[in-house]
């Protein structure tokens, strides 16, 4: 049975923080360590996604408009084209758009409204799960070791 | 045949970007953009792994530091216990390092000199060619179908 979105929000929850996207890149600062987490939903009102700002985000533009930039709002430095998923996505599927994109968050929608965020460090720790499972499966067949 | 870091590194190559330790996180910040990466190794000598620096690493400083600290040198923010990996270890266990203490990056050692690094991005790019491999010769095994 493969591991799907939905596996992986049963275990981990189905919490996003989000940030409004006039708040400030300051803001958004405090928010990622208070969490220990690397983005941020970005949403007016805690449902739709509007965009995404992860730590890359901040850092690129701090380097391209200096530190003052820290007063910026988060539309300004967000990523506006968001790769999102759905619960039925499997883990495969996940790992292939992550790796296409160079994506590390994914988003998870439910209609057109967030139902949690995966991370690239999620899908790697349940697909080690899957895979070394089917594996196990596959020897115990072949060596008839559970018959 | 496990996918080792040896493997890893003779597809992507042993470049790794590093920067010294008395450099200042607003020269970091320039490394990380212009070469499109998540994080620089920090070097004296460019040989020996005195740290790592991520853009986690520069994003929790300046929340704990604010905007003014981009003038500080790279020693100061950088990770100083660095998890390293070696030629020979599988993607299982770069997966599994990764997952315990959440890190994106190790430096892969030879010795104690530097001899390239990957990112979970790499490890997970890897481990589906490989267990995809694997899963279909034993697929095929089974069903006879490669006989």
């Amino acid at each position: 049975m493969a591991v799907t979105v939905s596996t992986i929000l049963a275990s981990k929850g189905a919490d996003v923080s989000t940030i409004g996207p006039d708040q400030t890149l300051e803001d958004a600062l405090v928010l990622l360590a208070e969490h220990n987490i690397g983005a941020l939903v970005v949403s007016e009102d805690g449902g739709t996604v509007d965009g995404i700002l992860s730590e890359r985000d901040i850092v690129r533009r701090l380097h391209t408009h200096g530190r003052d930039c820290l007063g910026d709002p988060v539309r300004a430095a967000m990523t506006s084209e968001v790769s999102t998923c759905h619960g039925g996505d499997t883990s495969d599927q996940l790992m292939a758009k992550m790796t296409e994109r160079r994506f590390r968050h994914l988003p998870v929608v439910d209609g057109d409204r967030l139902a949690g965020i995966v991370s690239i460090g999620d899908v790697v720790r349940f697909r080690i799960l899957e895979l070394e499972t089917q594996a196990q499966s596959l020897r115990e067949y072949v060596t008839g070791s559970s018959y």
